[in-house]
């Protein structure tokens, strides 16, 4: 359950799930032994707990920040709540983001379905030198790749979740691969690979706590915005697949050009097909859930001011 | 062949081909027989012909701006070149659309295919008010139907050949048709309608001369453009289809605001998913036939300067 | 007076006026008689109200949302004020318009005399068609002809009130007529006749409430915009009066440009020269009003930020 | 008549009218005799002349710039014109006016009416300091009002003519007292004070020749263009008319505002109603006068691309 | 010290310090007696006070507003601060000004040493007509003269403290004077002219309380602002020193266009090389000042959001 | 002298200089000797040249685009210049240097002053890692070091000459010290670090010639722009240096924001003090270098239009 909702409860009511340890504090209690003194916290609320008797082994397991599964009962002190912890325990990751699923804060689709569907589009590219750049992306390089996973696609609004960079990825390569399909003037090798790397440089923008969620910009992320620290990482990749040079500008320019103008964020405009239909796929994953989620906030026939959009947005009613 | 090219050869070659009639009058020779006095014209040029004794029935059928296969001698008048008629026939459609064709005037696709496909889309639409208000659209309005089929996309550039508007239509909605396949949050009565009619307007807005191509803008087109021009056209389908309210509103809003952005031409930005969809999906087919055609012209390895999309374009070289 | 300022009157103090009932439900009191549950309401506070023993005939005849003439007495309920009405009438139109006059949410001139200048202006357009094409908006059709007398101007701000959008029109119409009349290279008929209905889809833009007064905008409002509503609304009339082609596109011109700029809502800017005109007339009036009402919320000789108009007005001090 | 028309006429043709001199040198001739050897020149073209025999008394008068009405027979000399002049008389200016007129290059109404006019409102504006400020600009000072009479009000385009300023100007006050007259709101005195100055520091940024026509900026146009050169030049005046501080900051003030938006040069947005009004009736002027050129050199029924206004022109046709 | 931190301290604290009497009058005691019922205020805040038995002869001297050197008791009333004056002094200007300077609210450096630095700049400038024009405006005027000297170069942010003008002013020609150094190619005179001119309408601009600390703009600020105010005031010292043409014109030009671009508030952009190098030179000055605020306020590894600026600040962290 | 005015010159005119060779092939004459069939250029024209009896040991030295000094007599071949080639000698770098000096296409100060001075730069870097990295991209790699020193700054326009971008380079430095001489708050490490690498990516964005000229951009520089190609080519130098991520990220975020605005190419505004005054410091550079050019070829008293500063440019006149 959300913290938040906690207070609708009365006195002794017992809570159980999955929340993050933000502060863990052992101390002495007046009987002389041992209790942890925490604060438990999920995305939006943070609640005192105690937990008298601490077993001795969780003391030099628990850290702060820690993800655990708790069980507590409530209490009120001054009419705030509080929680007497009295068994945790290291939850799987699993549980973990059936949790996290549940409360909206996880990709729809599960990761490792996404991950195999990545490496198939992978597998797919035919350019040897691009297949090689991918790989040393999305599976040599092992600490970013599993970064990658899980990363979210925004700080807030859409594709803000874990998992939502990979979503928001794929829906970009599937809507280029539908396009190649139909037009054969298009460099189908090079606009898959360019979307998929397209928002690599996110992983490094945007800072995630230890369950993996958005908090902010991180220090890189604020001075050289995704745009620029994307390149920068695909570089080493690019020389691992002794990538020609002609195909390392092409890359980073899709890169460089995909927010379409200057003020977006782009100092070039698109040059080549690819990088101009990158711009459009780019949108139109990132729009469709942006609309989505604000639509679901409306009611049919009425309208919603949207501050991400900057506009009113209808829910249609038919 | 172009007529451009005639000068390349000597008096007395052979010319045979589709040509239009821009000049015709009847004159009396000075052996007191009738004569026709013609301007034979492609898209470039212009140039005299004269029908020495010209068949009675001829004279009868002949109109200025009739599209005529010819035949003729060639003849230069103070280095001037000059036809001699001998036969004039009044050629199958098919024949000009052949012709058309070859000299990159017209759809690369059959416009009987790219019809048969537009009425696949119609029969799909589930939703009966919409179907009806496509199909009062696009059947039951003859005069409508028949100038969409073959009407161009575009005074020039992207799509301004014989049946780009009708392609143009198909590549929106085929890739809003992969778009929902993907994503049940899309309505896709509405976003395929949506794409179907969302450039109506411009059969309205874009002159064409007797052969069917863009020779500019109409006085209605300059003074009100297509967006205008396409609400009020499909009112008269919507009523006829005793579509309800809502859908009208919605389908006019549709077309309001494809494109995107006040300066742009839409005086409301997009307020609903899908009219957001179709205003990418409308770029996606509109920059890819506008930098393939631009790419065409450049060398690979080389850059450009296109004065339609307002930058340097780059033809990838690998 | 105003529901907001009854509280400064002690218990039992008199309350005599014309209100809206927002909300009127019948039910039974503990003696076992149907009383009246009333939510009595002006433009900006609603007050419940009890009527005890109400008369039958009275029940069948009130609705939510009527406007009546109230008479109560007041009493406070935990310190919140609520009225015990004994007397309802239904009001003359007269009667309602005085009080709205009187609090400044009606027009300062008489409805019927604005009435008399724009049929007026209608008899003197000395262009056949045009002439039809005003009667059948303003006269034939009489409901959109009855709408338009009383209708607000705009939502908030210059001209918002009842009869706000007729007021607007004839002093648009009025200097329109003077710039004529020292011109004659302008079109007076053409002229007066796009100042009569430019602002004429505002009738379907903007939402009224029972007493007619603007409560927001209607769906087809924020989806369209009064600009495509309005060409929508003259076509009929335009159709009626057999307008000839020219003429309705030139119309439709005036309508579709006279915001000026594309960031002001018109997609073309002004082609001809009473289409330009149009466009500096509309906004000697609004600005005339708005800064009038600007200033006088502003001491003389001091400054206030308006934000409307997005900076600091000064009301001149001499 | 034009001298660009010259070469229609055969040698011999006797040439009479008003031109300026731009060359003039006085040579001796291989006969011993003097001769004037001059250009003759009009707003378009030069052509070569020879006064043979020039007399004596003109050769002391004489002078660079003068502008004479001459009489002359066309000549050719290798295929180009050439006069050879038989008579200089130096014209009055009504003359030169009705000359100019002719040509359109002076203001439809006559200088004498439009000044009558300026004095009357001058006389009609009550506020003692206002039009003591006013009589110091445009009676007092004699140089600046003789000036303003006959001064261009544009280096080309509307009003760029001899006398366009004053008609301009009168133009806008012209509607400014129809405004008044409708809206007691409006201060008259300080719009009409307002309308009469605006352009005022035109007479310092644009330069003139010899026969009062536009040939470009002066330097101090450039460099401070005349919304800078205007507020000072008002500056002696309020000081001559003690006119109180509220009101100088407020005259200028509307100067530096009339041209609405810093992107058309107005440093700050008009803050008072008399100074928004004055920016559309500016605009309602030189819109109109715009306009009329442009459409008249329209076909009716066609369109025109205007270089002033950025956009296509559309001469109506009913 | 601050007002603010009154209520840091008990009762009977012993306060003295120069602030503002912002509120001064005599009433009578209940014992007969005269007291002084006061506002004593430093920028921030107002805090009640009296001065019981108040000598006589301060009833005389005293004025509202006043700057005085204050000794007072804190008291309590209803846990509001009060103060019981005992001790009340007419504080020396040096007194005041190292009160101000240590609570930030005066230049770093001392306006005597800054006004040194200003007369060693104008005594260098070699060019007669433009040493004499300085000497005008900075010595001769004695009440401009005056007033520069100690007045904010700005009503919030950068340089908005006393003797801020001067400041800016002399970081502006300290690096014109490095420019020209290195760069024989601009014209020192010129631009150390300009550069000390440049914001002399501030002086008009920014209204200032008794303190001398800037409260707001004056009428005439809002009204034309500092750039109007500037050439204007520039204007009588031109006469004087009977400056030839050129030189006016260029300094007014360069006080015009120092703000580079017309949405920055100059309607001309820069033509010259000096005064396109003021615009940077401006820039540098006040961008340092601005900057160097905000990163105080953040703590170094952080960033802040900075409303001047409009963007997010860092403090680097090495 | 420059080709362009060869054929002031009559037939046998003695030419010596230094040129490009930019066609070079060996052909046989007819009496079966090898000779030297040459187009010779420089800057704007290329002229045919022979070498009859070209020595053996010269057709295996010299190569298409080497610059060598040549002595030749003019000859004319159907009104074309042609030369006739008797001595070719490969000339010093610094014979080189003064011929291009003297044509202008060289900068004013000696390169291995500037080298010397930037050298100077670098070891008053007291921050070891800065003074590393530094060394690293302006001495280690030789190869870019090599580069650095003669490319030009821009292709057309500021500092587009040989050693253009070195002594642009210089010029920010001279400013950033002369900024920290006098403002404690600077870091002048930083700004010095940033002041001299700001523009590093020049090297790779610029093509040049074999003499080194600019000839228009690279396929990097067109498809990324100096500023990502800098950000790049630093990172290597960052690693060597091992430079704390820190100042890598700060320097980064220099280069990235230093035009100041996203329509002038900084997706990124500066956040720092030192990155907001390199954006001031690198205009003061290149607006003294363009205005210099510009009046340079006006006339005094008079304007010019200024195609690359977009506004006319006036030459002072005192």
């Amino acid at each position: 359950m959300k913290l938040g909702e906690l207070t609708k409860n009365p006195r002794g009511f017992r809570v159980a799930g999955i929340y993050r340890i933000s502060k863990f504090e052992v101390k002495t209690a007046k009987n002389g032994k041992a209790y942890g003194d925490f604060l438990i916290s999920d995305l939006s609320y943070d609640v005192p707990a105690k937990y008298w008797d601490i077993p001795a082994d969780l003391v030099t397991v628990l850290q702060e920040n820690s993800v655990l599964r708790i069980e507590a009962a409530l209490d009120y002190f001054k009419e705030s709540p509080q929680l007497t912890v009295d068994a945790v325990r290291i939850p799987a990751q699993q549980e973990i983001d059936e949790s996290l699923k549940s409360l909206g804060l996880m990709a729809p689709r599960a990761i490792a379905d996404m991950v195999n569907q990545l490496q198939g589009y992978i597998a797919g590219v035919r350019h040897g030198g691009l297949r090689q750049m991918l790989l040393a992306v999305f599976s040599a390089n092992t600490e970013l790749a599993e970064q990658f996973k899980r990363h979210p696609g925004a700080v807030r609004n859409h594709h803000a979740y874990i998992g939502g960079l990979l979503q928001h990825t794929l829906e970009v390569a599937e809507n280029a691969a539908d396009c190649c399909a139909r037009n054969d003037k298009i460099n189908k090798d090079l606009l898959i690979t360019a979307a998929l790397i397209h928002d690599i440089g996110k992983v490094r923008e945007i800072e995630v706590d230890a369950l993996g969620l958005p908090v902010g910009f991180t220090k890189a992320g604020k001075l050289l915005r995704h745009i620029s620290l994307g390149i920068e990482m695909i570089e080493e990749a690019c020389e691992e697949a002794r990538l020609e040079e002609e195909l390392r500008l092409i890359l980073k320019h899709c890169i460089l050009s995909h927010h379409g103008l200057p003020e977006w964020g782009s100092p070039v405009e698109p040059m080549i097909l690819e990088a101009e239909l990158l711009h459009y796929l780019d949108n139109l994953s990132a729009k469709s859930e942006q609309f989505t989620r604000e639509q679901e906030r409306t009611e049919p026939g009425s309208f919603n001011k949207s501050f991400v959009l900057r506009r009113d947005i209808y829910h249609a009613n038919f």
